[in-house]
């Protein structure tokens, strides 16, 4: 048997304080997450705005394979709302627990009750497909629980769903609370928050109770510490329980990335199954063990998911590890020369340094005594910047043996001074920026400040970095580094 | 009965791919988690460097209530480098599983019970507690599994610990492989990694089965998907199990904030107890609910692990919680005007926008008719700089009915501009720069650059922001529009 999954992003996800989607972006989102293979796609909540409206109509008119879903409170406006948007079904949620009930509704048992059978009566009867959800239903009492689901189904509800709302259970209540739920003769859906970090083990834990479908979001994005992550559920189903989604798990991490810059909520690089170090190996132990037999550290493989794996270089890197970087980079050295390098990239390690391949390549070098000659050499570079002024760079470069001149405006002082610099390149090489990345900055105004670019010369792409307080500096000299390592090994690759 | 903890952030968290500490920050992060309470904090492995041994060292010399532990292979040298550093106890690690046996270390399954044998016997000799542990044990044959404890147990290990070092196990699985290890005459260690997203889950399942100990990390980090999150199994444990432990829950959140910051492994938002969104709020339901009882959407108090309620606005807003926060604001407003604000929100908010309390004020200055006087205005500003220039601004301002003209240099162009509008305040008012913060910029160099500031005048603090591509306008008038909004304010209180 399957597990039936419904995506909540666009609903749950979207709810992520500080997060607004734009009517294209939820667009943009539902088609990859139509692609992905989402039984369910729950678009949004049709009530909240015209422009919500918008984006939900936009996901039902493309005909998409998963079946279309807007959230409902219960009460006939927001099913009036989800009709307007065409949408299959309406995922309804009724508050089931006194402490919603009398501190937020303001509502006795039976009052809801009347409310949610009406609810779905009324959408039934528009031709809507009823999820009847009870919110807060882990602290309600089981007895109402079950009534309002039994008289639910009875008025037409075709699923029923019980949240976690405030995320307090653990797996062997959700064991025990979803097989109480798992024969009122409606296929059942599991629905939990991470607030202790166990929404993915309190899903898998109700779907081994009888739970026929599980609600998650890409990222385990959603209100306070989110829902469950559906790329661990459908992941951990798959690999720990052999059990199967319509997800194509492939597609997870090129997913997970995009939900990311859409929303705007970035990974921690420690998250499971898609995060940047889910299968990122330091130390000297595991990279060595992974290198001799990648099940050793790893316990599926990055392809399996669409990521990749990754070697980084720190104080605890081992030899093994360090041999093979060298040698991807195309540097062969002999055994005293490698313990040399290995001994300076420890102590740059003690020092709270980080070694990335650009780093790696400079210590080589400087061992093996390679002092390439630079091929691009900045001599001067100025830039004006200011509120009645147009940011204006000018440098000068000394390009091979000749000396260029060259000035550029731009919109800020870092995109002025890379204008000029490309302008004074122009005639010597086709060289383009392909990423112009800064990371957060984070302190005063003095803090250091980490440029990464990648550029591209023909068909090769190379990144650099400098790290500096100042950000100009920071981006003119990560820029150059890369000029400098395209053009040295195009001219070493020449004379071979 | 009490869950001993084992702090293992500068041993496995330090092995994050990327992350280096010194030996001061190695420090600095121990006295931490020692009032925290941690039982146990496992400071390194001895072996790696000098400068870890250096860390390690200046940790044991302090004289903590925690004991300190190095992690060590089953090698004399290991254990050498341990005592060198004078612990009280070592993490002695030894691979158990055919699969480490066979591709990793290429030994048999004799031969490391005699170096798993013998090296406890060492360490016991030296005076050094043992906590004998097997590697990969999820994996392994249960009887060899078993065995190795034996022995070691008898040569002296005075605890034992099972790691599921690729995290495959399950809830379940975990509760039945740590009931299957509780009775072997030593204290069981539960250590689990996360790379399904389960490492809470089954670490408290492990304990749950009769472990008395477990091995965690402040916000999870560690290789790849990283291990079991103190914060969040200490927190289940309490709320979900009451079940306690050494640790001072109030001090979680400003512990995980330092590991964070020392780390460079910053967290995602709805990262579970200690998340910048773990008590954050949005959408109109649940921020209603929050308002009228906090309990209704959250499972503790943000008091309890020392964090703090956040309410953001967004196209999910409702009335009540748009009126508290311009309440908050001190801004009163009639109920026409409400609506006509509510309704500007929610338009941002369908624009892909999220309204900063900056961007409330404004439009609610605006519905409102108040258009405040500037008290500081920014006439000019020009800065300067370059390879062979120190970075120089000068700005001109108009304070009050003022003008003021100022110069200053800086270590970067938004430093030196920062340094001389600072300059120009100085007779006027005594407003100092908490933090200044900019987002990662992603894209090319005339991407967006999102520019946060908070300042503070006198026992004030507020919070400003700017977005514009250039990063030294965005930084300057990010700080003049806090400054306005502090004097402001400063200004009108002063008429009451």
């Amino acid at each position: 048997m399957q597990v039936r999954v419904l995506d909540t992003t666009l609903r749950d996800g979207e709810q992520t304080p500080g997060v607004s989607l734009t009517p294209e972006e939820k667009l943009r989102i539902a088609l990859k997450i139509d692609a992905l293979g989402a039984d369910i796609i729950e678009a949004g909540s049709a009530i909240t705005s015209e422009g919500e409206r918008e984006g939900i109509r936009k996901i039902t008119s493309e005909g998409l394979r998963a079946e279309i879903c807007s959230f409902a409170r219960a009460v006939r406006e927001d099913i009036d709302a989800a009709i307007s948007c065409d949408v299959d079904s309406v995922h309804l949620v009724v508050p089931t627990s006194d402490l919603h009930l009398e501190h937020k509704l303001r509502k006795t048992r039976e009052e809801v009750l009347e409310q949610a059978v009406d609810c779905t009566e009324y959408a039934v009867d528009h031709g809507i497909l009823v999820e009847l959800s009870a919110e807060d239903s882990t602290r309600s009492d089981m007895d109402f629980l079950r009534t309002i689901f039994r008289e639910g189904i009875e008025a037409g509800a075709e699923r029923i769903c019980a949240c976690d709302t405030v995320g307090i259970l653990t797996p062997e209540r959700s064991y025990e609370f979803y097989r109480g739920l798992s024969e009122l003769g409606a296929p059942l859906s599991v629905h939990c928050h991470n607030d202790f970090g166990l929404a993915v083990a309190n899903s898998l834990a109700g779907l081994r109770a009888g739970a026929s479908e599980v609600h998650a979001t890409i990222n385990g994005i959603g209100e306070r510490a989110g829902n469950a992550a559906l790329e661990e559920v459908v992941v951990a189903l798959k690999s720990l329980y052999d059990v199967d989604t319509s997800i194509n798990i492939e597609m997870l991490y090129e997913t997970s990335r995009m939900v990311a810059r859409m929303t705007g909520v970035y990974l921690q690089p420690n998250k499971a199954i898609v995060g940047e170090n889910a299968f990122a190996h330091e130390s000297g132990i595991h990279a060595d063990g992974v290198l001799k037999k990648a099940e050793t550290y790893e316990p599926i493989t990055p392809e399996m998911v669409g990521h990749r794996r990754r070697f980084v270089m720190g104080k605890h890197i081992g030899t093994h590890a360090l041999r093979k970087r060298l040698d991807e980079l195309g540097m062969k050295v002999a055994d005293d020369k490698l313990m040399e390098i290995f001994r300076r990239v420890k102590t740059l390690g003690d020092m709270g340094k980080c070694v990335t391949d650009v780093d790696l390549q400079a210590i080589a070098e400087d061992v093996l005594g390679v002092m390439e000659d630079k091929v691009v050499d900045l001599q001067e570079v100025t830039i004006v910047s200011g509120n009645r002024v147009t940011p204006t760079a000018s440098v000068k470069l000394r390009v091979d043996d000749r000396e260029v001149l060259e000035a550029g405006t731009g919109v800020g002082p870092v995109d002025a001074a890379i204008v000029a610099i490309k302008k004074s390149l122009e005639d010597f090489a086709d060289i383009t920026l392909e990423e112009y990345h800064v990371d957060a900055i984070t302190g005063g105004t003095d803090a250091l400040i980490d440029v990464v670019i990648k550029l591209r010369h023909g068909d090769r792409i190379i990144s650099a970095r400098s790290t500096q307080p100042d950000i100009i500096m920071a981006s003119v000299e990560a820029f150059l580094s890369g000029v400098n390592r395209l053009l040295a090994n195009e001219k070493s690759e020449g004379t071979h």
